[in-house]
């Protein structure tokens, strides 16, 4: 085979090539960005480029005559796709078929991120029938298409309805190389896509344009899942009874998606059917409900997961209210315990690529903990439970308008606060309770035990004790909002997990706490974290505040990344495969560390 | 680009080829049959061949690595798919390599037809995974298999307990390179396809055997759209009115399919999940309603259907009660009133490969006729009414046990008969009418306009006139069994109709009936027709007895073809295409030569 040489202009990248390599293969591996939309099909004409020598290369084929005019393809432009390198040769990239890099705003973080999405739309304007014209309405489509092209039944079902209306003007919607939906007139402009995060307590949807990469809508709702369990192993219970269970699951996760996508469409004119694809981030048990696998392998030892890789189906078959023809892609999951929203965690921080320490912490009920120094990468999940998230403590509440936010406590233990919203209490959020038991270790009236050691007139002594935060008269209920020494227990139960699994993944990379230049904390928490506050309860460990960073969402963040480009989905996939993890139930030192982290006091 | 010569043994088969190409791809143009039940993606390892000099091709890849011992490389056995050519060459086909023609049996036909199915099984032996291996139950099953498979949701969902129950063997079912279902266990040997004629009256249906071809047991009920309209027009109609009622029409087509399937599966021991493709047969109305597409647009001109090639979609999507992962395929139909079922009798009876002027008349409520001489091909379709099944006629009744299937008059118009089963008389079936008008006709009891003109014991006079075929006192039913003036009318109408069609289908091709030189009658007579009374009264050509066959229900059997041979779908597909049709809606012959048509009478 002979070996050729070439020369990528305006790069000036070479690259030798095995002869008959086509020049978007070539470009592929030299790492140039070529717009590709249709994956090399010959279809979407956008892999123009332009050679120095046309008899160095194959003779242009049937789609390149059809995506190209005589007198372009004399001036030796062609289709990278559809060429084959049979000679030392130059060629040259028009910046119209650069893939450029979109600078994606993720909270906190801005990612540079290619804008080559796996939807693409072509608008077609076609010819009307005549009698003797054999063509059915499919075959006038394909042939304007080119060759190549899989067909799915729902696209065909609109197809007569949709070239009428349109007056023979149509755009076909293409995921890859497959029809999978056709709409009346042009309506490129109209292109979502759905980034999920579905989380134990909480799923998360981002209405996604995919034209731009913006996040045009969001919406939320509490996981309807919880109704069958609020921790992740009871509904792998429920499921391993019977098959309807696990559909009933299925269901439940589905419908919350609708849920939180009903609210982001609300709020927005945005059609649910101009959504075309979803990518779905969660943990693996989530992940195996959500798509209605037996999730009975993962909760014992060899803990084999039903699928391990990135993977496709049908949003109708999942029960997803968008586009019919659409589908969902889930990124791979790592193992039994760690899933996709942590391969998310890391496509949105991008903590594959870090060149220092860091420690991404994304804190839920499930806490992904992620340790990377960009030689390699560790991962971990622990049942943090949902305190954080204000569940299971007695005044608490989710993060929305009157929750408490943000807690001071003075030297005299007077208290003042903020709520969300700046109206009257109704309760307290999960950053307001750390910040709560972190004032109160520093006023030192709270022992490293997690009991109540002072007195005095926001203290209610009892079993349990209580520090009062707002009085009665202050609050919108008309209650006293306090925090318990039951809800300082449940705080320490949750940190001392996070903290025990964030340790063992330093003890395996042989790294100390200080040694961490950056440290993620990402989840619900949103902005409302006070960073000081979590290291002074042992949350996180005690690194410099400037090398934290409140993150947000990244399993949605990265679900988004993931939408918008094909390559981070192989990414993605190279993440999951490489990625290290500790399975926390089945390892030695958990039971070691976990009692110590109990204690209230800096992660050192 | 250089050009090669190579040679197939043992056929002593030359060809040149371009550098570059794959043995697979120049056996195909060769006409060489090679096994390739993957399709070319190097997973069933089927295609394996022997070259002469392992220089003059690539080298081995990673699939022939896998499927072919080091030995055998060593030997110069390599898979014809993988191996591009690079030098002129000399390929052995080993025996077990070639695909073999079998004979199948069409009644009254034998057609040579390679054993090719789109489905195929592999019996996978697969390690238990152990701590520390992160491969998903997926994974494991796609690496055995090898790259380039496609996985549908549904066969993964199967995965977790096929695997355990089978101890790690499992058979993974594959459509090309699709995977569709797996099965725990090695299930090889069971492998059953459905070939499906929806006619506009019935519903046929035959289990078959894909691993030898054989119909393993038959199923028909009524079509149960019939309840919106007997004939297709009606339905259309209905169809066009709302979507609803497509869908509900859609659904009446696929329950009436799953009623026929119960059928034969309650006479042999095959479960519905070992049923993994379809292939359906119909007119083109009714292609779509089965589809759920909307047929509108079939009726007015330009005649376009929604679909015109061969077509799949899921089972499941259709509501075909078979495996959930199986595959519908619908052949390509030709025009607005020229369908599958049309192409299915070329399928067939080999009508397009025909070196004999052959004429083909599908007797059913529509009618299709197809005229070729291995050259042209023409066709038509014609509503010819439901008279030759049996209804609209007063004593009509189908071809079941009890009608009455033949009849002779005599010289003094005694009447004999014969009946399905040699049971006491219920009804006549269509054979007996032609019968019993052809006999009438040669008595000279009836004139060529329907009209009793004689008198007689078994002539009833009255408007309309009867003559009674069996005394009440010898039927079951105890009513004297008759044919009226009227129903004679219906016949004349439905004769008429496929008159005309033949008539101008041999004008266009410029041909007299005494021209044909093989008559082809198929359709719900089965094996009852008489041709000699149905050429008497001029509802098929008059040509020597001994060119004609009656050949049965050639739709479905062309429907079985399909689905035993990948390539006769590829032939369907260009049938489709190059067959000429007539429009007799549209056509002014049809007004002419109709009024004419209605005389009974000798066809020449
Ligand atoms: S990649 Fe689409 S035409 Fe080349
Ligand atoms: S065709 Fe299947 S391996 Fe070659």
């Amino acid at each position: 085979m002979r070996r050729l040489k070439i020369v990528f202009e305006p790069y000036g990248r070479r690259l030798e090539i095995e002869e008959g390599e086509s020049i978007l293969e070539a470009a592929r591996r030299a790492s140039i960005g070529l717009r590709s939309e249709c994956g090399g099909l010959g279809l979407c004409g956008r892999c123009r480029v332009i050679v120095d020598d046309s008899k160095a290369v194959s003779p242009p084929t049937e789609a390149e005559r059809r995506l190209l005019t005589p007198e372009e393809l004399e001036k030796g432009v062609r289709l990278a796709c559809q060429t084959r390198i049979h000679g030392d040769l130059v060629i040259n990239i028009p910046p119209e078929s650069r893939v450029e890099a979109q600078r994606i705003e993720v909270k906190g973080l801005r990612r540079a991120v290619e804008l080559e999405p796996m939807i693409w739309k072509l608008p077609l304007k076609l010819e009307r029938p005549k009698l003797g014209d054999r063509r059915g309405d499919l075959e006038r489509v394909l042939e304007a298409l080119g060759g190549g092209v899989d067909v799915e039944w729902e696209a065909v079902k609109e197809l007569p309805e949709a070239l009428r209306e349109g007056d023979w003007t149509i755009t076909a919607i293409l995921w890859g190389s497959t029809l999978i939906a056709v709409e009346s007139g042009d309506t490129t402009e109209n292109i979502y896509g759905l980034a999920v995060d579905i989380g134990t307590s909480k799923i998360v949807v981002q209405l996604v344009d995919l034209s731009t990469g913006e996040v045009v809508s969001t919406g939320a709702v509490e996981n309807p899942q919880a109704i069958h369990g609020e921790d992740i192993m009871a509904r792998m219970t429920y499921a391993m009874e019977s098959p309807e269970n696990l559909e009933e699951l299925q269901r439940l996760a589905a419908e919350g998606v609708n849920e939180a996508l009903k609210e982001a469409l609300s709020r927005v004119d945005v059609d649910a059917a101009s959504i075309y694809e979803a990518v779905v981030a969660c943990n693996t048990a989530i992940h195996h409900l959500f798509l209605g696998l037996d999730p009975r392998h993962l909760a014992v030892s060899p803990f084999t997961p039903v699928v391990r890789r990135g993977f496709k189906a049908r949003a109708r078959d999942l029960g997803l209210n968008i586009n019919r023809g659409a589908w969902v892609y889930t990124p791979p999951v790592v193992a039994g315990f760690v899933g996709g929203d942590a391969v998310a965690d890391v496509i949105a921080t991008g903590l594959h690529e870090a060149e220092e320490l860091s420690l991404l912490i994304d804190v839920g009920t499930n806490t992904e903990v992620i340790l990377g120094d960009g030689e390699e990468l560790w991962a971990s999940s622990c049942a943090s439970g949902p305190a954080f998230e204000g569940a299971h403590i007695k005044d608490g509440m989710r993060a929305v308008r009157g929750a408490i936010e943000r807690i001071w406590i003075d030297e005299d233990l007077e208290v003042r606060y903020e709520t969300i919203g700046g109206v009257k209490p109704l309760g307290l959020c999960g950053s307001a309770v750390i910040d709560a038991v972190a004032e109160m270790l520093r006023r030192g009236i709270l022992n490293p035990h997690g009991r109540l050691t002072a007195e005095g007139r926001r203290i209610k002594p009892g079993a349990p004790a209580e520090f009062i935060i707002a009085w009665s008269g202050e609050t919108a209920t008309g209650r006293d909002i306090t925090l318990t020494e039951r809800d300082i227990n449940e705080i320490q139960l949750a940190k001392a997990a996070i903290y025990t699994a964030s340790k063992i993944l330093m003890e395996r990379m042989g790294v100390e706490p200080s040694d961490i230049e950056r440290l993620y904390i990402a989840g619900a928490f949103g902005s409302y974290l006070n960073p000081e506050n979590a290291k002074e309860i042992g949350m996180i460990p005690d690194v410099p505040s400037e090398r934290i960073r409140v993150v947000g969402n990244t399993a949605v963040e990265g679900a988004r990344l993931m939408l918008l480009s094909k390559r981070l989905r192989d990414e993605a996939e190279r993440v999951a495969e490489e990625m290290k993890y500790v399975e926390l139930s089945n390892d030695p030192d958990f039971l070691n560390l976990y009692p110590r982290a109990l204690y209230l006091g800096r992660f050192t």
